[in-house]
């Protein structure tokens, strides 16, 4: 398994009126922590699309524990629980620094061809980038 | 069973670069949906709020079937499955006018005491207005 | 000049933990008072994209006179003070339904050809549009 | 005069489908450039409304001189012109790393008590903390 920690403050955007961070804004922190996952292994997702490859969401759980709140400086750790074949499987913990878990979710994202919206294999750099971490393969 | 449906026009915020509706907008949609399914029912939303009563959002499972692009004209359909106790459920089909069901979600939601943020019972005003559609109740 | 209304409703999304509108959402409603003024018109914004003309907002101005708040029913009143010609003005007026204005806004976009970046004048089915209430012209 | 440069990475959830930063999310860098600016003066803003004061925005003016584009590492600098009194003016300047300005913006804020409504000045703390930056007082 991969995993990666990242830090996000939150910021007045994401308040709601019950002064909980809005529900849907978690979605950037999905975002956040695939993204900055990606580029520790030296891919980033800018090069995916100048390569011709896109990396939409197809499904989404999310768990929402606890709320988070205006400047809370969360942790997202990310995990890749498997190795990418057509799709790709996240995992995110969030917590506040050194507390206990507030929010739960999973994404699965499929590599898409841009110019013709087929579905198609992992970039080899990714699945070159992320074989160490899974031995028994 | 409850059912309703609302009209969403996609802005040029809910856009990305792939030209795709944000994966993270849709939970607007949901919200939208929930609020006039609500509405309809002579239930406001902002009067729980006003008399004490919160519902926060606790689990969220979406599934991207195609996207939404700008300018589409999309219809949510709201479901209610079931009569709410501490929770609420609620069923998302969205579909481009006319079209076939571009995107499906359900969410879970928890009625709080927004005082103490004790669970309680649905509002009986909400029990009241949704018994009509769940006669073997 | 030319003057147009389309109403908005105050979602959760939009709120802060003031309880107010946060103030970076209000470019959502100037857009959507942009598009459906111009789509009255007969002029669909989606359509000059497929014509290969952008029009990205170069400069905007905001007043925040009053909050506005949850489920607020809103008026946008979207006024197009002088014939575009290589920019286009907006002026926005928002009030509560029939009250006072909380929140005044002008925005200036430019008309840029897609392809190279350049600017270029504003497509002649707009200009025709528009001309009717521009009469000294 | 106080300056202040933080940093941000432009996501997803920015972009639109021009491949632009939406003009509405900029908001979002100002906030996090006063924010981060009042930190590191020792200030809070979470505490100041702790304290019952809060800071909503009067008025923007924003400038869009070149567009911002996915995964852009911008610099917002942060000016705090003159010292406060019953109202706070932020310039920001943001730019890609070691490049030119690509936006530009104002914002004035009011202090507000948030139980009355009311105006009132500046916190002393943040007086205290931004004196040194004017000698001239």
């Amino acid at each position: 398994m991969f995993q990666y920690n990242t830090s996000y403050r939150v910021c007045y955007a994401d308040t709601d009126q019950m002064r909980f961070m809005y529900y849907g804004n978690y979605a950037r922190l999905y975002e956040i922590g695939r993204v900055e996952s990606l580029r520790t292994l030296g891919c980033h997702y800018s090069e995916f699309e100048d390569s011709g490859i896109w990396m939409p969401v197809l499904d989404l759980h999310a768990r929402y524990l606890k709320p988070a709140f205006y400047d809370d400086e969360l942790n997202i750790e990310t995990r890749i629980p498997m190795l990418p074949g057509a799709r790709i499987h996240f995992e995110y913990s969030i917590s506040r620094s050194g507390g206990a878990i507030i929010h739960e979710a999973q994404t699965v994202l499929v590599f898409l061809l841009a110019e013709s919206g087929k579905p198609c294999r992992a970039p080899d750099r990714l699945i070159s980038a992320l074989s160490p971490f899974f031995p028994a393969h």
